[in-house]
């Protein structure tokens, strides 16, 4: 038993879940999930029965609920100060955060066109002028990131800031939609790709989407 | 002479860029501050000039740039320990981050419908049942910030957390639409808009914003 509980939507389609949960993974907290299934009648009462804004996911240690992403990945960074979740240089972490921030409220497009579904091969699928250009900011923000450009980036790892950090949960969804809608990348987008691609957490989930009972 | 320059969009229309120019305020931090107009002509490139993503606001300090509001508030956070910015208590400050992402990425019909608009007064334009919906959650989440709910908020201040933090930073545009649009709100919800209307850093934006030379 743990005293952390994450709630939750499908893993097969909630990519906001996938951020915090993969960040509690990689900070090798032990926690319990409950999954709350998206888009069923009793889909909104079950969620707020646990998270005041009515979304997924949210985090409850102890008495605290933190709710929202960004902010329980924030949390998590707090709680497992060991585990490096933010860079340990401050203009990295500065980066760090600028880039989670950008994708948790950006990329709209992306998001509408391409949402993710880890139960399908929807290659070809999704593709806009906007989503294409959502696309091309984001390699161009994991190249800078990856290259430091003079940010004081830490090397000694594949991920963006070398160690596997915050920013890396934010992006993971977008990693498995470029994936499963089979868009064609830069090689440099690629080699990332396929560092969060054989994280045993994300594996892991990715396993736990398909064999989840619900099709949306 | 200071070494922290913020890049924002007009003070009469930019709601994200009022966030973290508030925040470095409230700070006490000086700064320099360089206004770039949006939709002129070359608005584009003088944002790029400045800002990785193409967007305003962006801080730059010394050679770091940071961009996206909350990413730049929770910068000033780390270079202004002293300020408290973040509430103190670990409770109180995993609920001023999960209201304060859950502004970020989320209100989407309130922020199309009743956009920041410091010039004019549109009472009465904007309502529709979502930005209703909008707004109902948000009253609600000041009202239980400001009861603390068990929550280890801090007392002593009118604000969300008592004394002023980047929570309220995050939420002063909607203050002002409120304002603004002329919405009829709950006794506390006004007792919270006329804490932050009251700011003498918020008075100065708007009174910026008033002697602007672009209406939009
Ligand atoms: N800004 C939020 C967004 C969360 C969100 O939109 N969650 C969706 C599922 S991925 C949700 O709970 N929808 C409510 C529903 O479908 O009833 C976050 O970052 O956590
Ligand atoms: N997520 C960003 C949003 C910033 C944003 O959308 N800024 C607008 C102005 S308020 C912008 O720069 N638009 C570009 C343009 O108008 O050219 C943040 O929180 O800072």
């Amino acid at each position: 038993m743990s005293d952390l509980t994450l709630i939750l939507g499908n893993k097969a389609y909630s990519s906001w879940s996938l951020r915090p949960w993969l960040a509690l993974k990689q900070a090798g907290l032990p926690f319990t999930e409950t999954v709350i299934p998206l888009r069923q009648p009793d889909t909104a009462a079950r969620i707020r029965s646990h998270s005041p804004s009515g979304r997924v996911p949210c985090l409850i240690h102890g008495g605290i609920t933190v709710w929202d992403s960004l902010a329980i990945c924030e949390y998590v960074a707090e709680i497992a100060p060991g585990a490096g979740l933010w860079p340990a240089d401050r203009t990295a972490r500065a980066v760090a955060r600028s880039i989670s921030s950008e994708m948790h409220s950006g990329f709209a497009s992306l998001r509408n066109t391409m949402s993710m579904d880890l139960k399908r091969d929807r290659h070809g699928e999704g593709m806009t002028p906007e989503t294409a250009a959502d696309i091309a900011r984001i390699e161009t923000l994991w190249a800078d990131a990856r290259a430091g450009s003079g940010r004081g980036s830490e090397t000694g790892g594949p991920f963006l800031f070398g160690g596997f950090t915050i920013a890396d949960a934010m992006f993971a969804p977008v990693v498995t939609r470029l994936e499963t809608y089979g868009v064609a990348v830069r090689p440099e987008t690629r080699a990332y790709m396929d560092a969060v691609l054989a994280l045993p957490a994300l594996r892991q989930w990715i396993a736990d989407a398909k064999a989840e009972p619900w099709v949306l």
